[in-house]
């Protein structure tokens, strides 16, 4: 048994964000995959053993089992060592950042990807989610201009939970030229030695 | 000046939950009022020398200037020694609640309430934030259900932060009666010493 099992599927930008961090770090993981579209993390069983609040990711580490991607990275940076902050102020700022990651950079995109790019979906829930993404994209495109990655010159958790949704290609009608600070940023991480694209770390749990 | 200068206004509960805490705390905290409705949040002028992404609550202690709700109450919690955790898997469990709220309980509900509550709006946006909504709270109606707070049986950030919304009496089309154990625990924290509903620490800033 690998020393860390990550539950997560390919479609899940959240799980990716862990998959990502432990491939960087150069963990020993395995993924336990969890069939999200047959309904597993609504299942009581998925509740009962794994979370209770039915969401993926989840990483068991030994006796530790953790929920909550942002806790899981900041988790995984003590444990390793790496994209971690370097004093409190730091920490602070790393966590303000992923604060606003889960509430609207992340959570307004991947609520809009799974409508408009999984299901297929365009209506007025849709406008409204992707007029809340291009408000959160615009303050971290314009915040990324001038520097590399969201803590000054070098990655953080902030970038890994941050860049968590932006490698998928599923159709969300942002088109990505809109925000080029924001693709040279996904670049750089991208250029981390390791990186791999969501799909490579974890397969699709969606039916062809 | 106060030690604490807090940036906000009575509608938010985002900035309330700072607020209550620092008067729970007995700190010495003053507010800055925040002219959200007539757009200041917006403002270059904020922008530049209050908060880049545009939102309140902003605590300013000091040199230190802090946004975001939750990086805030930890700040608070360390300062203060009050309603922080005990050990490392209790902070681990706090800071997941506070990631569950920013994104989805107080996430989707504040969104809900502005727009239902404060603007008047019924629509297919509204059905949908109440529906997301709703399976937040059931989350935390079946977790409180059995035990007294968030982490098992004293306040912590995590109530605090959770909270923050439930106070309110907007019309937002959920039934306070469903959630039987969210209002007992709402009761709780109403009566720990020195609690204040939000518009009595925070005036209004909606024009009458």
């Amino acid at each position: 048994m690998a020393e860390y099992q990550l539950y997560g599927f390919g479609e899940s930008g959240n799980s990716y964000k862990v998959a990502l961090m432990l491939t960087l770090c150069g963990c020993d993981w395995e993924l336990v995959p969890v069939d999200f579209f047959k309904g597993e993390t609504r299942e009581a069983a998925f509740r009962a053993s794994v979370n209770p609040l039915g969401e993926a990711p989840v990483l068991v580490h030994g006796d530790v089992r953790l929920r909550q991607s942002g806790v899981i990275l900041d988790y995984l940076a003590e444990r390793t060592g790496r994209f971690g902050a370097r004093n409190e102020a730091e920490r602070r700022e790393i966590l303000s950042w992923m604060f606003f990651d889960n509430h609207k950079f992340t959570g307004y995109y991947a609520t809009l990807r799974f409508l408009r790019g999984l299901q297929g979906t365009e209506n007025d829930v849709t406008a409204f989610l992707r007029s809340r993404t291009l408000s959160a994209w615009h303050i971290v495109e314009k915040h990324l201009t001038g520097q590399h990655f969201m803590i000054g010159d070098r990655p953080t958790i902030a970038d890994l939970s941050m860049c968590g949704y932006v490698y998928y290609t599923e159709e969300t009608g942002i088109p990505p030229a809109t925000f080029p600070a924001i693709r040279r940023w996904a670049d750089r991480i991208a250029a981390l030695p390791g990186w791999k694209p969501p799909y490579d770390l974890m397969p699709r749990a969606m039916p062809a």
